[in-house]
Parts: structure tokens; sequence; C-alpha cells
């Protein structure tokens, strides 16, 4: 066993605190990661608090983890001792699904679905078609750590182009952005319209823009127009009526990247015909979509999660060559809990990544 | 001026009485039908009684029409006088925007969208984005009347092997239900679901079995399992959870043909990953879609509206040549109030269709 530190919450209505605990040895298959930045998601925060109703306690969030490897498995050739490299928000998946055989690994059929980089399976052990839990653990410690150890094939090469503290929330916000861009042909020369405009909705619109997209994002705060003027991309209020009434039927793709319920109408009536809104960014009911503007013009409303491991090392490897990736602001892990207030507060578009050197400030 | 006759509702409130009109007699383009039959399709109850807050009157409903052409315009050479033709949800669109172009007249984007058979324009000049009415009719008059006169290019051949009553439905529920299969490329072999089992439904099950899918409908009526059982289709109760739960995760397309806000969650969670479900019988705001079930496996939620000139075509044959059709119960116009009464009631699968020849009855 390997001696692990990091900050975990106990229960719900706990702040995240110091925590001690033991890793597995990397198995054969396996890589150790000294972990060096970890992005915090707003998703991180919802577990924390429960708030998807199947959190695991004692909770140790974080995954938009990079890392330089400190040990590989007999195994593994993928990955030497000293590159660095990123592990997103699966750490394994059945293998052998129809969607896991076609590199699908985030839609994992499994019984259990998908291994969370942390709170354990997808699909626990009470809701698997079964009963049973294959992976062996109801629970898995995220990056909020000093140390992770996981499957190699699912931690991904960093390129050498970024920073890593940019390139950690690129391994979720950036993939689950980018994912569904690329399912839904987004291309040059397509308006794209980003709803939301925090951390996923930054990366979303500075992804579309380097694909050659005409990028609009919708924001309710008045003071993000500035920030997407900055970045190269039209920026509207949702409340301006008559601006979203001139942009009427002509949106190529809309990305809803909001991480919580909210009224996706005012934005489906911007869609051309036969095209798509896709949310990723929440995962609980929606409000109730009008039909009849869908149906008018055989529009679709999609839901997309995440991104696959290919499609993760696609769009590092986009950023590092486009030059672009998300704002961060590097912060100490005992700030966390001032952080998921910013973030609850609403007005973030950077996104926080931790340092995790500085563990070792308390750490004896 | 052509004298003409028929059943309208004056008033939201008022029911269908007998009523004495006029018609402008065949333009050069057009065609002069006599009507024999015309289909009672569940939105005409919805626009008679203003459910839409659309409905301009008198309102005299009908868009499943089937009749002899009795007199050609001038430039008509599709049609000749005796011809069985039929006339469904539209009578013309603006023929100049990208979906009419393209043959996708149901979807037209012209400032009065397409001019349905009674109601007028689906975009009336209040709600034109240049506040014109470029049809120059603010009503329109259907098919529950002795003649009807239509551009000949919105009158469909009806094949010889159907009987006219049973080719009436066709027209609106028919292709309602063929096109968003045909479009979402339902194909032999498919297991394609269908939520509800009266008029639409009927249609789409048995379309979709001569297309040679695994069909089954879902139905809150216990007295329509044996009904699925007669036409050949796998029947199931929308509330036996145990099939519900097994059947997860399992179709390839399932099409919602309800024709008013219902609750489409238990449905999503049957496609299988990347799937759709398609909405065409409800044009209203629906209930909230949970939309983990939907991202979980990228599934999409998408609307449909009637159907194109060429899909209508298209089914009247498809359906002449695979001997299908809807069941029709054939009725007196005088019986129209008592049919929608039972039509409202819910449990009828069949299809009402006005005899127009009734209509003589009381004539004098």
């Amino acid at each position: 066993m390997i001696k692990a530190v990091g900050y975990a919450a106990k229960h719900s209505y706990s702040k995240l605190k110091r925590y001690e605990f033991e890793r597995e040895e990397a198995k054969a298959n396996e890589v150790e990661i000294a972990v060096m930045f970890c992005g915090v998601c707003h998703s991180d925060i919802h577990q924390v608090k429960d708030e998807w109703s199947n959190t695991v306690y004692p909770c140790l969030p974080g995954h938009e983890i990079v890392g330089r490897v400190t040990k590989v498995g007999g195994d593994v050739t993928r990955h030497a001792v000293g590159d660095m490299v990123g592990v997103g928000c699966m750490i394994d998946s059945c293998r052998t699904c129809e969607p896991c055989r076609t590199g699908d690994e985030n839609y994992c059929e499994g019984p259990n679905s998908w291994l969370a980089t942390y709170n354990g399976p997808m699909v626990p052990k009470a809701k698997a078609d079964d009963g049973k839990n294959h992976y062996g653990r109801d629970n898995t410690f995220g990056g909020y750590s000093n140390i992770v150890v996981v499957p190699a094939d699912f931690a991904l090469k960093i390129p050498a182009g970024l920073q890593p503290e940019v390139a950690a929330p690129i391994l979720c916000a950036g993939v689950t952005t980018y994912s569904p861009m690329k399912h839904w042909g987004v291309k040059a020369g397509d308006k794209v319209g980003i709803v939301g405009f925090g951390g996923l909705g930054d990366m979303a619109a500075k992804i579309a823009k380097a694909m050659g997209a005409d990028v609009t994002v919708f924001t309710t705060t008045k003071d993000k127009l500035d920030e997407a003027k900055r970045i190269g991309v039209t920026g509207v209020l949702e409340d301006d009526t008559k601006t979203m009434t001139s942009l009427k039927s002509s949106f190529d793709f809309i990305l809803s990247t909001i991480p919580e319920k909210h009224d996706i109408n005012p934005f489906v009536k911007l869609l051309k015909r036969d095209k798509t809104l896709t949310i990723c960014g929440a995962l609980e009911p929606m409000k109730g979509v009008d039909n009849s503007e869908v149906a008018f013009h055989r529009r679709s409303v999609a839901g997309s999660l995440i991104g696959n491991l290919a499609d993760t090392q696609e769009i590092l490897d986009f950023c590092a060559e486009h030059h672009i990736g998300p704002d961060v602001e590097v912060i100490a892990i005992d700030k966390i809990n001032d952080a998921y207030k910013a973030v609850i507060d609403g007005d973030v578009r950077f996104r926080y990544v931790i340092d995790l050197a500085t563990l070792d400030r308390n750490d004896d």
C-alpha cells in the first residue's frame, strides 16, 4: 500500500479537509502518478454536496489531473517514468460492451458503467442489473491528492506545448464540450451557440472558434460580454430579446453548458431546421421543452456525457496546436472551500486549478 | 365563386354545424375536387376548441381529404377530371425558401410558413416577421365540406389499390408517422417503439411492421393489447414496470404519437445509445426530460411535423403495395360532434372518416 494524502469531505454538509489514506500499489497494467495540478469542476461540488443523491463518503474529488509518472507496472509500454500525463473523469470501464469495444468508454454499458476517477462506479452495486460491483471498489479517490494510481490506457499524454495547469481542465471541461461538437459535426463556417459562459462555456467557445466556427456565447452576466470580446466571439445577453429574436433559426449547433436545471426553450428557437441543441452541463430533470418549436423545424435536443479517451487525447493535442486553453487561477489546496463558494456564487469564468505542491505546506 | 357547404364551428365553445359558404373557382394551377371522404384527426378537435390559441373562426376542419377531380385549371397536367386524389394538411407553401426548394414544404420558412388546408397560414400576419400575409387569406376551409379547390401539386394521387375512405387518414396520420421513421432511418430488423395507440399509433405500428421492423406499442389501455396482437405487433402496458425495465436500452427508434402533453421519460430509457425518440403527436410544452438519462447514452429527443408532399405520395403507394391502412369507421357528417366526444374520451383506436355524401341528406 502507498500512503497518500488529499482533501476530502466526510458528509454532504462538511467542508473539504485534509485526509490521509492508502492507495494500492500499481498493478501490471497501471501507472503511479505524482499529481501536480487538479482542476476544480462544478460537478465536484454537486458530488461533494450529494446533489445527485449518489455520493459515497468520504468524498475526495478531482478528475482534471495532471502529473508525472513515478512508477509503471510490468506490462505498461504506453508511458514511462517521468512522462507528463493526464487523468480525466474515468479510470476504467468494462472493456467488453459494444461502446467500450468501439472506443466510447464514456458510454460504457457494463453492469456498473465506467469507473469514475472519484466516487466509484457510475452505476453502483445497488443499481446494477446483476446487483454486483465488478470493479471491487465502492469508492475511488480523485485528484485532490498527491498520488493517483490508474490503468495506463486511462492516462492521456500531455503534449509538450501545454502547461500542466492549463492542460488539467481540458481533461474534463475541454473534452466534455469538444466531444459533442465533434459528434454533431461542427465545422468551419458553422454558426455555433454556447449557452452559459463559465468553465465549460469558456472552453467550448475557444474550441469552437479554433474549429473555424462563428461563435456566439449566451450569458446572463453583463460583465462577461467583455470577456467574450477578448476571446474573439460574440456575446449576447439572454434577456436581450431584440437580439435573441434576430437570431431565430440561424444556428447550426448549440451547446448548453449550464451545470444545473435550466430553460433551453429560448435557445431551441435559434436552431436552423434539422439542427441539434445538446446539453452537456446539467445531469438532472430539465424544464419542459415546447415541442411546437422542436417539431416545426424537426429540431433535436440531445445530451452528451464527457468524452471518450481518444477524443480526450485529440482535444489535448488540438489545444496545444491551436494555443488555446482555459483561463485558470491556480490556488493552494487549503483555499478549496473558498473556491467552491466562489463557483457556487456564479461569476467565475476561469477555472480554479489546485496546485498539489501546496499539500506539503502542512504535510507534517 | 362556387357555392359550397360543410360543417364548421363559429366559436371555441360551439359544436360543428352545417355551414354554407363560397369558394373561389380553380385558378390555372388549381384543381377542383368533389370530396368523398374526410378523416377526423385529433388536431381538428384541438383547432376547433382553440387549444393552440390560434384558431380563426368560423373553423371548418378536415385535412385528410379524398375525392375526385371535377375541374382542372388551364396549366394543370398532373391530374385530369375523374382522377381520385388526396389532400393532406397543406394546400400551399412559399415555394422559395430552402426547405421548399429541397422538397420539405412542411418545414416552409416563408414569412407565413405553409398554408394549412384549414385555418389559414401556419404563421398568421400578426406573427409573421414582415407583418404580412402573403397568401392573401386569413382563413381556409377544410375537407368537412363537399368541394375543395387546391393547387394541383398539393393534390396527391390515390393509388388504385387503396379504398378512398382508407386512403384519407394516410394523408395525415400516415405521413406524420412515416416521415420521421424514414428521416431517422428505420429499417428492417430495427426495434421500433410506438408510444400511444390511437389513430397515429395504429398507422405508425402498421407502417413500421411493413418496413420490416420489430414493433412494440406502448399503451395505457389494457383492451388495446389484443388489438396489438391482431396487427402482429407487441403490446406493452406503460405501467407494467417489470416489462418496461426489461426493455431498457433496447430500441433503435421510438415515436411518440400521443396528441397532448405527456411524460416521455419512461420511454427515453428504452432507447439504445445514440438513438432518438421523436414526438410527432403533441405540439405543446412537454413535461421536463431528465437529462441524466439522455446524456448518459447520448440519446436525442426530437420533434417532427406531418410530412412533405413526396413522402405523402410515397406512403400512399407503400400502403397500397403492402395492403395496410388505418382501421376506419365511416360516419355521417351529422354524427361529427359525437365522434369528437368519443375521440376526446380516449379509447378510439380506429379513425373516424366522414362520408361527405351524407351532407346531401339535409342539403335542402
